[in-house]
């Protein structure tokens, strides 16, 4: 056994790790409407004007303002309706002095016509309309390339593609847009005491829980997971598996980073590429290994599950989301109160799974081995290394699960 | 033009839509990998005990914890090591007075131990293990079942499903979970001023925008989307949409609910099912309508894409939500001071669109037709009715879009 030597503090763990991680640069070109979460990988700058013609902004009568001038409640003007444009339509007919045309929202201006009366400014008098309020040029109006103009960027590289976003590429046409890629990560259970689900439990086994918890975490911080099938903690095995996974911008084993697991992730790292780190002062999950094989990083992550995912969400999750391009957090945190005194380890950086129950952070954790203490939890807070103790009510921001 | 008669507060709007939403009963079963932001649909009581046996805890040593008492650093106690039990195989000596164990995590602890000493804590003199720490029973020891006992449930009909819930049931062999299914929503643009994306524009058309943006907020909100290519505003064809989407838990129409539309939208409400509401006072997009069809709910939206894609977020995402049994929120919200001051309508409800620069809310509103107006925003902000004006450096609650 070759004890872990010397815990480096997480803050450095992630300083090691962000930075030897790539934003990936492949990409892919995907429809418009499947973009969402995904990264922007192009520049769009529009050819069009959106809208692409002088629109009616409100239900009512396209006018000549200066037909207007001067009306009021009491002393209506009257103009004579000469069409009514729906919107899609072309307007036939010019607008006039003392002329109208009834118009939809969105519908094409008429010529002559510079302002839109809204409906409820004015009355039907037979062939009449009588226009009770006097407007300016360009009012309820929407001009050719107000909303878009030729020429102007509606997308740039790295934008996080949400609905609107996707509505302005819509907005000029467009039914792709090209996106990176996400990081293909190989997720490797490894040990012979891991035995597959669905199956039954020979004697010393548990199930594969971290090629589970692993893969949608990944998923989670949009990586694109590959769940190998478990591995023996046998070099050779372990090498075989690197061989076949070139492709991968990570990869991220599970088990045999203990001191205990005959230290084989650490000889794999050695010959194969260089150990970055070994020992993270968290807690639970300390025994986390990292390192790169070529351009590809390598985490060595603990065996028992609730070391593994919380450690995953701590440091693999903002080095995946750097690969990614995507934002730091993207999910909720909310302010509690703590609901007990909780003494944590001097020196090491906590992680602490809570229940969250009236604004009251109640602390859920059973033990690192116990997948419990997560799956029961509904967030986790983080107790910084130099913090020995939370008192009671104390605040504290949760990150939910 | 029938205009509308009555706009009503958006918080009632809200209880009429969300109390004629019905959470789905259907469900389907889904690899557990894959259940990551859907709810389950089953109790899980376990029927086996996790960890399956009783296990070491750390590296180092099962021992009889009575060997160890008063042992310390300088008077260490000397065990004679008689096996190394791996995670993984089955211990095949018992661990008998003055004997110990080598243990790695995770392994099965051997007969006649009842304690573990840290690898730490020990040290190696010829074929003797030097204790130099005394351990209570129990001490770094998992008790069989002490993570899930047999019949504990682990997981309950609603729970949103997490990596960590994902891991519970992989802990006990589950290979799928039941979930309920996603609402299933027919998006349908409507009218002919719209084209779709991909082809040139005739005069007087625009791209189909609110198709694309209703689509990814309804994937976004637990739905899921059936876009429908753009449908004429004709009585005839809508009734053809409904006919043809009776499968769906909700449709969707954009375009058509506004005074000048030809008020096809409420006709067609009223022949075949039941108008709940039309008009909401927000601003934009007051000429929301919302209904029903048997037990399908309808809404139409407005036309113009910002007022669209807003109304879905105020009214259209939370009745989505509890439709597709989700919590009501799990985008994130950030505090912000305001950039500028802003006066807004008195009685209507504002969706503001902001830009964050450091902290600080700049409204970026540009009109309700803009599609801009949200593509380029951060997030919005909602200004209730009863409040006319936020102060410059007010704070404000941004929910990022």
């Amino acid at each position: 056994m070759r004890p872990i030597k010397r815990l480096i503090p997480l803050s450095e763990a992630l300083d090691l790790a962000t930075g030897a991680a790539r934003p990936v640069v492949r990409t892919e070109t995907v429809p418009i409407v499947e973009s969402a979460d995904r990264v922007s990988a192009e520049e769009v700058v529009s050819k069009v004007s959106v809208p692409p013609f002088t629109r009616g902004g409100m239900d009512g009568y396209a006018v000549r303002a200066s037909d207007t001038y001067g009306a009021s409640k009491l002393k209506p003007v009257a103009l004579r309706c000469v069409e009514a444009v729906y919107a899609g339509a072309v307007p036939r007919r010019t607008v006039s002095k003392g002329m109208c045309s009834e118009i939809a929202t969105g519908a094409m201006l008429p010529r002559g016509a510079d302002a839109v009366v809204m409906v409820e400014d004015t009355e039907l008098e037979g062939d009449k309309v009588l226009v009770s309020e006097s407007v300016h040029p360009g009012k309820n109006v929407s001009k050719k390339g107000e909303d878009i103009s030729p020429g102007s960027r509606i997308l740039s590289r790295g934008d996080l593609m949400n609905p609107s976003k996707i509505g302005a590429l819509a907005a000029i046409g467009r039914e792709t847009v090209k996106v990176y890629a996400k990081p293909l990560v190989a997720v490797v259970p490894t040990g012979s005491e891991i035995a597959p689900l669905g199956g039954s439990l020979k004697r010393g086994q548990v199930y594969n829980i971290n090629g589970y918890t692993l893969s949608s975490a990944v998923a989670e911080c949009g990586g694109q997971p590959r769940m190998l099938g478990i591995v023996d903690d046998s070099l050779g095995d372990l090498e075989d598996v690197l061989s076949k996974n070139k492709d991968c911008d990570m990869l991220v084993f599970s088990g045999g980073s203990s001191v205990g697991e005959r230290d084989i992730m650490l000889d794999l790292l050695e010959r194969n590429g260089r150990v970055v780190f070994h020992g993270i002062a968290v807690k639970p999950g300390k025994p986390t290994l990292f390192g790169t094989v070529g351009k590809q990083l390598v985490f060595g992550m603990p065996g028992y599950p609730t070391s593994c995912l919380s450690n995953a969400y701590l440091l693999l999750a903002p080095v995946l989301r750097k690969m990614a391009r995507l934002p730091d957090l993207l999910k909720r945190t909310v302010e509690a109160r703590m609901g007990k005194r909780f003494v944590s380890t001097t020196g090491r950086t906590q992680f602490l799974t809570v229940k969250l129950e009236a604004g009251v952070a109640q602390p859920a954790f059973k033990e690192s081995g116990a997948i419990t203490s997560m799956a029961y939890a509904d967030g986790y807070i983080v107790i910084p290394a130099d913090v020995d103790l939370i008192e009671k009510d104390e605040p504290v921001t949760v990150h939910l699960l």
